[in-house]
């Protein structure tokens, strides 16, 4: 029955053919489809934008005055986007300070009995250098909306001019405020992208300093680790349509917020931290997002500390796309499940 | 402020050029290191397989005969075997029939007295044609072992001889016998791969005929979908170093199962089917696995029809590597948390 016959030759040969001593392997050109499994609307961006080039991506300011200009091109304020945005979302945007610090009030028009002692604290992305001003409401001001809890954004100070820690120390000191006249459990954090890494480095921070820790976390595929370890940096490097590339704006972003300091050290790079006594945590990524590794890492982290954390991938989404593909099902998904998470465990 | 400038320029160009409109993208070759978050035992695996070969593995029998010598050739089947796994799990494995099909029960020696009429149904892996005899007991054994709930795994029929529905018509034959003498509650499901899609099959045919669903189930990057349909079989394409590519045996497994019926049967991709009324469900799969993308959309659609389903993704982990790198952090995690996992929503 076992004697050898061609085809067991044959397998023999392609096990000892297949495999090659290489440290780091080159992975050939694949020929990649539109997502069948994601929704009609997903997959209609996905072919709308075409396929992202990481050649024409690895681009990265070199200079203080190339960034500033960038960061200035991108940056748009005005009270009219706050006006329309309330309008849309059927709640108050009004711009404030909290210990010195800019920040959004958001206010739903109807808040529900069990939401007027609760807080949504939303931290915008931006990989640390960009994002801030007015447009750094939008996806808080959308979590206030579906959730119907009020929610303050903090727009934290960045590079150039001011490096970590800078973005930490702002929102700990918004957080030591909120203490004041709110219960710790009555609080969430969150925010995607940078926003979600920040939320973690803030809560590695609150506990070294012996404050109370929120209630409820939203990290939506954050970026935990700046450094280039996380394998699917690698793995999805082309294919997640909206980062495309770490070697360019997000490796430069990584350094400018840095600013020297170890890339390793947890409230840089949280994924490194202790996540012992964190809060319960909803997370989202997608299969084909270059944070996927972060996400995933970082949930692993906070099972085996023992912490409520609630993992969800979506089918061939890219970075923060369940954000940006706003109507599709994976945007509905997201928000009316991070609304139910949040109404489940935060304190009232 | 806004005028433009060399960089604004230059940016504007590469946006229109960093797109094009073909619908299947061309993704370029890439290095890949060895994933760094991954443990330790999970890294050396990884280095000391190599790099897999996509060409190698793209080989698939054409003939039944080539067919009947592999299947041969990959099973194993001894009392040795079982002996050995018994005493290195601190359990005994004996052959059984139940309902004319063949099962081997699995009893740990230390059955906790909340476990004693629980019971843990294992479905084995090994693309539906690979897998059985003896060697279809081992996973199963080890969740009994670790969870010290007593185990039937089934040895159901396979193609050449049994394509589909027979996998499906066993293991329901053997549930409804099991029915007898347990609570459809204090029973669970599940299995690795082929062993998790089945498991699906299943539950979606028990719905169909009006039986009691099990209490539980477990579902190991389960092979949810045989068609090309997932994302992750095409980015995930040689860089899953176990499943390696679908062009070849997967894909060959998947015809032979079939055996003429429309893949799209949600008895045989059972991501089609209608998940409402299905039990807790817990999940495992990696960032480099091929049936990552099966493994979210079961659980996206198991969330989105009320399941609790609880989702874990292992860092740079291949197909089933939870299970292969014994001993490992990946593998204990895998292991402990589905037991609690099963201790948690099992009825006594």
């Amino acid at each position: 029955l076992n004697t050898p016959t061609k085809l067991t030759l044959f397998l023999a040969l392609s096990i000892s053919m297949g495999t090659s001593a290489a440290k780091n392997w080159v992975v050939s050109e694949r020929e990649l489809p539109i997502p069948a499994g994601a929704s009609g609307q997903l997959q209609q961006a996905i072919a709308e934008a075409g396929k992202p080039s990481v050649a024409a991506r690895s681009f990265a300011p070199t200079s203080e005055k190339q960034w500033r200009e960038l960061i200035a091109m991108r940056a748009v304020s005005s009270p009219l986007l706050l006006t329309e945005l309330g309008a849309s979302l059927n709640l108050s945007i009004s711009r404030d300070e909290i210990a010195g610090v800019a920040v959004h009030q958001i206010l739903p028009n109807k808040i529900k009995p069990q939401n007027k002692d609760r807080l949504f604290v939303y931290l915008h992305g931006g990989a640390y250098v960009f994002g801030g001003g007015d447009k750094s409401v939008r996806e808080g001001a959308l979590i206030a909306s579906m959730s119907k809890i009020p929610a303050v954004s903090i727009d934290y100070r960045m590079p150039p001019d001011h490096p970590s820690p800078a973005a930490v120390d702002d929102v700990v000191a918004v957080y030591r405020e909120l203490l004041k006249t709110h219960k710790p459990t009555a609080i969430a954090m969150g925010g995607t992208s940078a926003g979600g890494g920040l939320t973690l480095a803030v809560v590695h921070q609150i506990k070294s300093l012996g404050l109370p820790v929120p209630g409820a976390l939203y990290l939506g595929t954050p970026w935990a680790d700046l450094t280039t370890a996380s394998d699917s940096l690698h793995t999805n490097e082309g294919i997640d349509r909206i980062l495309v590339t770490h070697n360019g704006m997000l490796g430069a972003c990584a350094q400018l917020y840095a600013a020297g300091e170890d890339l390793h050290n947890p409230l840089i790079s949280p994924v490194y931290g202790d996540f012992s006594g964190f809060p319960p945590t909803y997370l989202v990524t997608g299969t084909r997002d270059m944070l996927l590794s972060d996400t995933a890492r970082v949930h692993r982290k906070l099972r085996v500390a023992g912490v409520v954390a609630d993992l969800n991938v979506y089918e061939g989404l890219s970075h923060a796309e369940y954000w940006m593909v706003t109507g599709s099902p994976e945007w509905q998904q997201t928000y009316e499940e991070l609304a139910a998470f949040l109404l489940r465990h935060l304190a009232p």
